[in-house]
C-alpha cells in the first residue's frame, strides 16, 4: 500500500515519539481533534515572568507558577479544562495539582464547564480521567482503585494517541 | 464614609492605573468577574520558547507567535474567545490580528462557541465588541461605521471597568 509522502512523515514521526511523555501525547490528540474537527483544544503556554529583554531576545526571566490549568478548549459547544500529571506511584499525590489549580477547576465545574484530571501511572502505563466532582481537595492521595471506580480508563490507540474525548463523552 | 482597608486600596489602585491600556482594563474586569462569580475568563500567558535556563533562571529565550487568541473563558456555561485590540485610526487594521487567530476565532464559531474581537480607539476614547461572523477575513481595515452597525458600543464604568459580558450578553 503507497501513502502520499505527508501521511508516511506522520506515521514515521509518531513512531519515534512514542515513548515521549504524557503531556506529548496529549498535543498530538489536540492536533489530532484539530485537524479532523471533532475539538479545539490548546495547551497554555507556560507562564514566565519577562524581566530583561536586549533585541527582542529574553536574557533575564522567571518561571510563574500557573494560575490556571495546563488546558482547555471547546467540544461538542462544551467549555472542557484540565490538568494532566504522571505517577510512577500506585496512587496519584493530590500535591502534584496546585490547590489554586484544584480551586480552578471546582470554579469551573460550578460554571457550567467540563472540568477534569488526566493521570499517567507511568509504571502500569495506564491513563485515567476523573471529573473534579469526584475530588474533594482534602485527600492527600488518590489510589489507583478510586480511579478505577469513578474515572475512565483512557486506551492508548495509533491516531489519536490518546483518545480521551472518548472516554470523556460517556460520562457526561 | 469609612472602607474597610482592602476595599480602600483596591480604589486607590483604580484610580492610579485609569490611563493604563485595553489589556489592563480587560484583566481587572477579568478579575471582577471572577470575584463576583460572574465568570472564568483569563488572559493566556505569553507563548515563549525558552533556550537557556541556569539556577531557574531563563538566560536565553524568544517571543513565540501565538498560536490562539489572548483571552478565552466560560460564562453562563458557554466557552467565551476573544481577541483585544487597540487603534489610533477611526479604522482598525484587520493586519493587527494574525490570520491564524482569525483562522481560530472562526473554528470556536464553528464548533459552538462564542467568538468576537474588542476592539478600542484610542483616539476617540471608544471600545466596541463584534462577533467573528461580522468579520470575512478578507478586509483590509473595518471601519468605525462598521463597528457602529455591527458590534456593540462598550462604555467604561467603574467596576467592573470595562462590562464588556453585559454587552455581549444583548447580542448571544
Amino acid at each position: 500500500m503507497k501513502y502520499p509522502t505527508g501521511i508516511n512523515q506522520t506515521y514515521k514521526i509518531s513512531t519515534k515519539n512514542r515513548g515521549m511523555n504524557l503531556e506529548h501525547d496529549i498535543n498530538v490528540s489536540n492536533e489530532y481533534y484539530l485537524q479532523n474537527n471533532i475539538a479545539v483544544i490548546y495547551k497554555k503556554p507556560t507562564p514566565i515572568n519577562v524581566v530583561k529583554v536586549n533585541d527582542n531576545i529574553i536574557t533575564k526571566a522567571y518561571f510563574k507558577t500557573p494560575s490556571t490549568t495546563d488546558y482547555n478548549g471547546l467540544y461538542q459547544g462544551k467549555y472542557i479544562d484540565f490538568e494532566a500529571k504522571e505517577t510512577k506511584y500506585e496512587y496519584f499525590p493530590l500535591k502534584n495539582i496546585h490547590s489554586h489549580q484544584l480551586k480552578h477547576l471546582k470554579q469551573i465545574q460550578n460554571h457550567g464547564g467540563i472540568a477534569f484530571i488526566i493521570v499517567r501511572f507511568t509504571t502500569l502505563k495506564q491513563n485515567y480521567l476523573m471529573l473534579i466532582n469526584h475530588i474533594t481537595g482534602d485527600e492527600t492521595r488518590i489510589t489507583l482503585e478510586y480511579f478505577k471506580k469513578y474515572g475512565k480508563l483512557i486506551t492508548e490507540t495509533f491516531n489519536p494517541r490518546l483518545d480521551y474525548l472518548k472516554e470523556l463523552k460517556e460520562i457526561i
